[in-house]
Formats: C-alpha cells, structure tokens, sequence
C-alpha cells in the first residue's frame, strides 16, 4: 500500500487528562494504522503535581517532547504569559513531529492555545468533550475550541447539538460518550486495597481504613474568575470536613490561576488543624481513583468527576458553587452554595441515601474506540465555515 | 462623580487596522466620558511596511506601548511563535494599563491571540467585523474571537445573524456598519491632487497620471493556507496588468505567512519589466486610497477593499480567488479565478460598465459612533454562556 | 539647572537581593539626586517563596513593575528558559522605564540574563560583588557579567583585583565593601525576640527556645551542576541535625536548579522525623535573620552567608561541600565535605569554640553610600575595551 | 569499542558562519569519530537575506533544527528580545539534540545567549574568534562568550595571549588561526566566471566587467551602538562610490539593530541614481567572494573581510569607521574615518599601489583541522574558575 500512515498527535498537559486519553491511545495502537505522536507539558511533567509518567499505573508511553510552558506565579497575568509560551513551545513541538491531526481535550487555558497552534501551522484539530456549558470561563474557551476544531467528539447529546447549533458541520460531529468512562468501565472497581500498596511505595501516611459507603472524597479547585475567594471556599469545605470526623480523601488542586489560594487553605488546614482523618494526595491515577469513587458514601466539591464519573458510579455528588454550572448532570448529584451549613447538610443527605442507579448520559464505555476509528478514516480539509 | 472612567483600549496591529478604528477614536475621544488606550504592534511599528504612526494623515494618537511580536520567518511556524509572543506581550501591556475593555478586529492570526491574552486576564473583549464568512482559515479564526468575545460590532446584516444563531447573546451583537466607510464617508473623495503630493514627499517616482475611469487598483495578499502557490497568482495578476499598459496603482501585502512568495512575484515585476505604468506603494492611508478608489476604473485582487469600500463607491471590482469566499458582495464585484485569460476579460467588462450605484450593505458611516456610545454604556459580566 | 537627574534602577529577583540592595536604596533616595527605579522578579513575587513585597521589614519601595520569568520545572532545561524569559521581560521593562545604569548583583542565572537585555539596549550596567571565585557554574556566570559591566562593586581586596586583572579599567572598579554588611551594621543584634513576634503573626509552629550559643541555623542551597546530588546532600545534614537535637532554624534553599531536589529532602525530614526541635523558614528578612545569626551558635551548609555575615558577626560556621570553594574566608570558617561525621565533628569543635572575633574582609558597613556616590558621579561610556 | 562518541553541536546564526565553520565541519566528518548537530537559525533561514542552505555553494548539511528567534524590528529592544528567544528556542534544539559540546563564533548578540543556554543546561561551549578587540559592544559581547568558554580557538596570537590575561587556563586556549582563510586556502582564486554562472542562475543584472585591480568591494554593516549613524555613513561611502564609476560589487548588511539605516541608504542609492556600475547582491558565498577579493582592486567598509580575508590575499583595503577599531592588522589596510573625501584619498592611494604581499596574521589554512582533533580530544570539566 502506497498511502503513508496518518500521524495523530495526543497532548497531555494536566494529570486528568491521561485518563481521558488513556482508551483513546490503546485503540489507535491496537488498529498498528496510525503514527501515534504523545506530547506531555504543564503540570504533568512537574515534581510538585506529582509526575504523572512516573506513574506506574500509566501504561508506557513513548513520549516525543516534554514541553515546558508554565511561567510561575498562578496569577492571570501568568496564566495568559503561560498560554502564549504554550502556544510558541507546541508549535516548535509540532514542526519536529509533523503531525497530521491532533487531540485537545475540553476546555483548559492551554488547549486553546494548543489548538491555535496547529491551526496556524495547518494541521487539523479533533476536540473532545466540547459543546458543554459550565457558567465559567472554561466555557468561552472550550466554545473558541469548537470555532477551530475539524472533529469534534463531545460527551453527551446536549453537548452534540449544542456544537451541530454554533454551525459545526453536522458530518464532524461524533457523539461518543466520555473516554473517562471507558476506563472506569474497564476496572476492577472492587479493588480498594490498592491504594494502601500506593501508600505504602509513595510513603504518604497511614493506611486509610475504608469500608464502602463510610468514607469521603473531596476535590474542590480554583474558579479562575473568581480567584480570590478561593482561599475562603475551602475554608468552608475544610471546616465542614473537620467536624465531620469522617476518613476523607482530598485531591489537590489542579494549577489554574487561583490555585495558590486554594493550596494556602489545604496547608493551613494541615498545620493547624492535624485533622487526621483526611489524607491529601497531589493526585491519584484513575486506576486507584476508580475503585475509590465507585466504594466512597459521597464526593464533595467542584470537580467534574462529581458530574460525570460519579453519574456512572451511582456515587451520591455534591457539588460546591458555580465552576459546574450547566453541566448535565444525574439524580446523583446535589447542588449548593458554598457555605458550610447547606454543604453539611447536602453531604448528611447523600450519605443517608446510599448509592443511586448508574446514568450513562456521559457515556457507556466504548468512546475511545469510535473515536479512534473516526481518528483514522476522516478525510479533512483544513478551511472550514459555518453551516449557514 | 464617584464613579471611575471606564477604560477602553484600542489595538492596531496592521496598517489597515487604523483606518477601521479612526472614528471610533474620533467618536471616544469627543465623549471624554472614558480612559482611552491604543497599543500598536506587529506591522504598523515596522520600517518596512511603511509606519502607520510617522504618517502625517493618521491623528496624533497617544501611543501607550509598542509592541514587537513578530518573528521573522513567515512560515506557518513562525505565524504561530508570532501569535505566541503576542499573547505574552499584549499581557505585559494588559497589566500595565488595566483596560476594562479591549477592542480587536476581524480575523487576523494575532486577534485570536489578543483576545485569548484579555480572556485570560478577565479584560472584556469586544470584536469588530465578526460573523462574517470568508472561505480561509481567517474564518475560523474570527468565529473563534466571537466565542470569546462579550460585544460584538459585525458589520453586514448577515454577520449579525450568524453571530446570534451561533449562539451568542442577540442584546450583546450591534449591527453597526463597516467602521472603514465612516472614513470614506467624511472624506472628500474628489482629491485626487494629494497622492502627488505625497509621492513628492515621499520621493516615490514620477507623478501618476490619473484620469477618473482610466486607471487601476492592485491589491493581491497572500493566502495563507495555499502559502505556495501565492507566488504563482500574483505573476498571473502581474502579466495581465503588464499587457493591459493601463496606469496602476499596485498595493504591497500585508506580512501573513505567504508574503514572501507575493513579494518575490512583484520584486521581480518590477526588476524585470521596469514597468513604468506600474507604481508601487507599501500602503496608503485611507485619506489617500480613498479618492484614489473613488475615481479609479476597477479594483482587482483578493483585497476585502474590493468587496466593502468598492461597494459603498460603486467602483468596479474584480475579486481574484477564494480569499473574499463568502463575503456579502454588491453588484459592482466579478469574481474570478486567478487566470490571466479571465481576470483580463473581467477588468475589460468592468472599464466597459464603468462605476455602479453606491450600496450599503457595509455600513452608512456611522458605524464609528455607535460603537463608541456602546462601548461606553455597556454593563459586562465576564462569564458568557451560549443562548441554548 | 538643565541637566536631567540620572535614571538607576535596581533589580531585585531574589530574596537575598533586597538585603545587599537596601543600604544602597536608602543612599540614593537621601541624596535626592537621581530617579530610582525598582524592577523586582522572579521569587521575589512568588507566594510559594515567602513574597518579599509583603514584609513588614521590606521599607516602602516604589516599584515600577514586577516581572514573570521563571518558567516552571526546575531543571536545567526550564533555568534555561527562564533566562531566556528574563531577558525578554527585562527588555520591555528597560523600554518602559529607560534608565541610564542599572545594577545587577553577583552571580545568579538571571543576573547574566538582565546584564546581556541592558547591553543589547545600550544601557549601562553596574556589577555588585563581582570578581569573587565560587568553585561553582556561578562563577563563570559572575565573571560573564564582568565583561558586560561598566562600574564594578566587588566586595573584597582580592575580587577587586581580580577583575583589575581580566582586563576591566582599574578606575572602574571600586573596592567599597559587602552591602549585606552595612544592613547587619545598622541592625540591633541583641533583639532576639522579634523573630517570636513574626512567628506568631504568621503562624508558623511554636516559639523557638533561643538561648545566645545554644542554637544552630542552617542553609544548604542546591549545587547546580550537581543536580542529582542534592537530595542525598541534604539527608547527611538533616541526619546530623535530627541527631544533635539542638534548637534549630532551617531555611527553605533558593530556586535554582535542583531546589526539587533540596526540598525534597526537607519534606520528607519534616514528614517522617516530625522533629520539634527544627523550625523551618521559607526565608527570614536580614532584620530577622541578623540577630538569629549574632548569636547562633553554629551556621551549617553551604549559603553564602556562613562566609560572609558569619565573618562579620564572628559566627562559628561550618561550610558544607564545594558551594564556597574559593570564596575568601575569615578564622570562623570550618571546611567539611557533605558527610554526616565530618559535619557532625566540625559542629561540635564550633559549638566549643564559641564565637570568633569579627572580621572585616567582606566589609565594613558604608558600601551602600559609596555605591551610591559613585552611580551619581561616573560618567560612563557604553563601548567598553580590555585594559591590553 | 564500549566509549560512545562525543556529540558536537555546530550553530550557524550568520551567513558569515558558514564560511567560519566549512573547514571544521569537513575535519569533523572526515575523522568519523564524533557524532556532528548541526543547528541553523537567524538570518541564515531567511529568504531576505539570501537562505545559506539553498546554496549550492554550501555543502549538502544535516541540519537538526531550524530555529526562528529573530523579533522583527531592528532596534535595541527587538535586539534583546531576539536574544532572549534565542535563548529558549537554542535551549530546546540541545534538549532535543544532547550536545556534549557546542561550537560558537566571536561575537554576534545571538552567539552570547546561545553560549549561555549551554552553560545553563550543563553543556560544555567552545568560542572561535575570542580575545580581538574590536571598539564596538561586539567586544563586550566576544569577552563575556569567553568568560562562559571551555576551549577557545582564537585566530590571533594577541587575542591568544588576550584570553589567558583574563584569567582562562591556558590549556585550554588554542591559537589556530582564522577558519575563515582556511576556506580561501582551499579555493582557486583565479576563477572570476563562476559570479557571472551565479548572475545568470539568479537572474540579478548583467555581467560585472571583472577585470583584475580594476573593480571594488564595498561591505559596510551598521555599527550597533551609534544606530542613527548608520544613513549617514553609507551615503558618505555611496557618494564616493558613486563618483568613481569603477565596477562595483556592494554586500547588503546583516541584520543588527540599525541595518533598517542602512538598507534606506542602499535603497535610495539605487533608486535615485540608479548606477549602473554597481552591483549588489544580498549575499555570496565564499566560494564566489574569495575570487572576487583575491583580484579587486581594493575593499571599502567597516567588514572584517577588509582585515582578516584582506591580509591573507594582500588585497588593499579601506576601512572606514570604528567598527573594527582593535583589530589586528597587516601593511594593507588604511583607516580612515566615515568622511567622503578621505575615503576617496584613500581608495585612490591604494588602487595606485595595487596588491600587497600576503601576511598570515590571521592564519595559514589549518585552523579547521586543528579545532577539530582539539574537539575530539579535549576532556572537559563543566566548571571553570579563574587561574589566579
């Protein structure tokens, strides 16, 4: 056969990002019908995130450049600073790669400038988990995505439509479900001693003693717009944490602008408080993260994992102020402000109720393999227009 | 008062860029009910494109920062290092004037940059020209602005609607008019003694003689994602306009990747043919390529002159290639492929019909002036959501 | 009078900076004869190094902007980067704020950095404390500066000389003292209890029992081109410290490369030991640190202030590892490599010793006012050219 | 054999590089004992400066990367932040290529932030051309290149000498000799015709009448720190020129802040008086130039062709200006300061005397092979100190 194989570029630039891609990358090596190009930058690269390719949970990946973009001081001068040395980094990463398509994910900061890149230097951009609405900045971005975007792989049907409404062409549109889902679907999700193993080889802490239903997960991040109040909203969500007395799990934030208050109040919470029911990890592979949802009595904050792996867990969700909003979401899911009171009372709620019945609304398992079939049959062409 | 003056700031990046924002300067200015800021970068501080800012028919402008953000090169690589570096200089500016409000035009690769620089920051962006379609990638470009922008100044009836239908706030979207024609509309058109002058001043060649009907306007830029046959279009242009013998007046290109091969087309028009009818002009105000436009026989090329200001002059317009794909067009513009045989006969039928009745679908020019009071009255929360 | 009052700016970049700058600071303003302007950067306007801005001890600056240039990582790739940043960011600031002479300290990555964007924009560049021999990549660095700078500030005899010798006009180079020194001279020493103060205002641990010669601080920064090293470095000293079981103060190594390392070592110190008896600092202000040091019973590691403040201050020191080799060094001084009985041993003969009398090799308080003098005076021209 | 083999990385920034570095690339590759990157960026990628690779002249290369640093601009600031580009962008290209050692050259800005993106990420440098003295900040700029040197390949013995007065081991300074004579060591320098082969291929202009002694060379580059100067200057040189009505062959500048100057000059001497016996030409390889030196009547300008080349051909030489202030020089230059009537005297004086005899100043032909068994051979500590 004369034809040269395709080259797909995957970029992975926040640790969340591996497990959405995870499924993706073992269907496209499976098929041996495409040159697979894995860029990692950001915070996966970084010691203090905890380095997602050290990992021994993450598959070998061949990775062809490391990119380092972050300009430090999580301030939106910084952000914006970060964006355009992301944007001048990933475009010298692509002239050595050449890559024919690649893969951004959602709606950070560094995938639209990502995404601009290969725009400028022809290469085709497919966008998964686009057309969502999230009342927060996150969504203009992800919305620019979609205006550059030549495949789009949203996560539900609202999402889809949404896209197909902004004028995309209805023929580029692949409603797939979310590639996070495949990898909870392909787990041992009754595994909960592998986290004390992980304890053990990282040295972080004492055996959490874990029975199903009796313990929390809390993950709560910046809201980039609203940057200073982070600091206060987790001292809400610690305070209530603190008197619940429960075994907890807290993830780290991810770095957006605003993080730097959000890690203050986990720090201070630690030092002052010793609260030794809680145990913080930098970040947990979803191999680890899966089993934990799946066995937890309620997530708490505003992560999406309280939206869209939780509503494929029955996991009882509650989510924390504004950074969701609009999201479609389960009857696993209760919202509310971020105040103590009404966040204690949510999380007393949802642990009464028990688990719920499993949504696939974001998806049933088998994203990653529609979307690396459309990966490797599409026929595009760079310049684009609306359908009207 | 207690309340502070809101601060708009106004980006020139290119030399046609000022023509476009003049009377919205104007229109500002005459309120002094704001802070008004203007940064310029990219071309219009170079040499040798000719600097918009040493022309003496451009107002005196208060000048906040210049801002150098091009890399040399202009291939697709250096086109994307170029828009990298211009998110993080238009930062620096951001910070150190604070503008609650940005003003950026159209579709050019460093106005997706700029506009990703204000999101970033939480600075509200306002997009002039938006929603219209044009067959290159500056269309995904500008629809990618509209997404992140909170006001929008389309020009056309047509843009208005498509920025709505592709989700946007209908109360946020003006359907102003071209600002260019507020220009044109407050020149007087019938001086056509002041390029003389000029070409004195600025010592380049003899006099051209201009009779209204008998002469032609050239303007061919690059396109950039077809970046190499750019030199092969402009020798087709350059041979026609060589046989037709007809007084001409030939506009360089802006600098988009792809101005090279333009320029080499034209350099060697010019060393080789010595074409004495030819002359030559890096750029002209619009003071000057105003009345020029107005009296001459027929514009030709892929300039958007040839689509909005011929149409609101009635001049005959011969519209080269796929560039201007899409664009709203009056009666007065013949598209054509770029084949010597056709743009030939298009340009004779065109001298033959002479000039058409003046339209507006561009704007009655008060376009200036609407988006100033816009501007200025506007209240804007930084979150967008789309309408649906 | 006609002339204009002389531009000076001061560069401040990292925490140590504003102690070596201030007495020069202070000299200038009294004078009232030159503009001075503040340019910080770097770990100066990080929350995660102990923001300098923010310290009551910091005097009111006027700053005139504070510059992102640190791109994160850690490694020598991202220190690379980071030069590279700074140059650029220093630039537009140079720009923006025009002075005639700026003043750069020692021998940090980003010094060369900023020395090389004021020479490129023809502005002249005074050198604080070169011409010293470091036995690390520092040096090159320093002396790199050397040949870049115009007026030179070195700190003791035999620097003085030594940039004589490699070629700098001898009427450039001024032999005026350490300014770190004149900040100790000013200080009360006696006062040890502010530092009780600060603790409690910033809520860092218990107040730290300091009896005058029964305390130990120590600093142990990374070795650059040692990299990998430092982890194990810092476990033979916190192994040595954990066994001693004096009262200890421990500050937080600078950024540089390999800092990854450094801290490391401290967490998992703090993590497993949990030991009372070590207080850590992310960085204390020369008005905290110089009675802390007055009356230390031994400074440990390799800082640079175990050489020169302890020298001064007649300070028991033991210095670890090639850090300082070359420095000049008073009687105080006890060399040892970096394991943990030679440390150990060394700490002990200190510990007995008790202090030593001061020295004045690096110093005797008045460097600031005749820095000071000397920017207001020379007259300096850009092109510079070796003595032979 | 267990021993990898060393990994030299050569950087090319300047067409003039090629010419410096042909003989030490050819050394290199006939060993095969070292694993030879070859990195290109600057003006030497650029099509309005003539692209080096293109030429056939040049020896097919492998080139590792091409690296885009240059801000357009052209002043100071854009001087600097083309630096600091440089810097990051050469910092990827070692990241990405692993050099053990890196080859630069003299004294261009580019050169020193390369230098220092080495020393930074722990990579030895080696500096060919150090120790001249120059009277221009390029001096500056060559002395901080060898304070960051590891080995150093001066052409001269003075600057031998030079470089081990300023502190350097003299073990590691090596007195090779000019690479760039080794080029013309190499050539026929009888052959006149292959220029006209080069017109023709190029198409630029007729046939220069070449007759031995009876033609001239004109080379004058902006002088960096007098930026303004540079119009002047040319049109004192184009004057003179102009009035002598002797063939020609004039060299465009390179591309240092202040070439803008220049280049208006040259522009405005061509289209002005339009002389016909002068030819320009953006470039020439060496292979064409040396020719061309070896039987002109005489050089003009402030190049440093005019001194080192000169000498080694005895061809009579007039240098005009500052810039070459410091150099070694034979019995063949004459000096004269930027005045029209004494560089006339001048040209005159050294048409009449017709060709020198040969000096060897500036070496005899071997310098490539020598600084190749140095590389090979050379064990390197990563860190320097001062020998005194």
């Amino acid at each position: 056969m004369s034809k040269e194989r395709k080259k797909i570029c995957i970029v992975l630039t926040a640790r969340g990002n591996y497990a959405k891609m995870k499924s993706v990358i073992s269907a496209l090596d499976a098929t041996n019908q495409c040159e697979l190009t894995i860029l990692v930058g950001g915070s996966v690269v970084l010691d203090r995130y905890g380095k997602l390719l050290d990992d021994p949970n993450v598959d070998p990946l061949v990775i062809q450049h490391k990119i380092h973009f972050l300009v430090e001081g999580e301030t939106p001068l910084t952000m914006a600073k970060s964006a355009g040395l992301a944007v001048s980094e990933f475009a010298t990463a692509f002239e050595n790669t050449k890559p024919d398509i690649i893969l951004v994910i959602a709606d950070r900061y560094e995938s639209l400038a990502i995404a601009m890149a290969a725009t400028y230097m022809n290469i085709a951009v497919a966008h998964v988990e686009g057309g969502e609405i999230s009342g927060s900045i996150d969504e203009s971005i992800r919305h620019a995505i979609t205006k550059l975007a030549h495949l789009h792989f949203p996560a539900t049907k609202d999402a889809a439509e949404r896209i197909i409404r902004m004028g995309e062409e209805p023929d580029s549109v692949f409603c797939v479900g979310s590639t996070s889902i495949d990898v909870l679907a392909d787990l041992d999700l009754s595994n909960l001693s592998a986290i004390h193993d992980y304890q053990k080889t990282h040295g972080v802490g004492p055996a959490i003693p874990l029975v199903s239903g009796k313990y929390l997960i809390v993950a709560q991040h910046p809201v980039t717009t609203e940057y200073e109040q982070n600091y206060r909203n987790v001292q809400e969500i610690a305070s209530t944490i603190s008197e619940l007395q429960l075994p907890t799990i807290w993830l780290w934030p991810n770095m957006d602008a605003g993080s730097d208050g959000v890690s203050k109040a986990i720090r201070e919470l630690r030092e002052n408080m010793r609260p030794d029911h809680i145990h913080f990890f930098k970040s947990l592979p979803i191999e680890l993260f899966g089993p934990l949802m799946k066995n937890a009595g309620c997530i708490v904050g505003n992560s999406s994992s309280g939206i869209r792996e939780a509503s494929f867990l029955g996991l009882p969700s509650v989510n924390v102020g504004s950074r969701q909003n609009g999201r479609e979401r389960g009857e696993n899911v209760i919202d509310v402000a971020c105040e103590k009171r009404v966040i204690r009372q949510a999380i007393s709620k949802q642990l009464e109720h028990g688990h719920y019945r499993p949504a696939t609304i974001y998806g049933d398992g088998a994203a990653g393999t529609a979307i690396a079939r459309t990966l490797l049959d599409a026929e595009i062409t760079q310049q684009k227009t609306v359908t009207y």
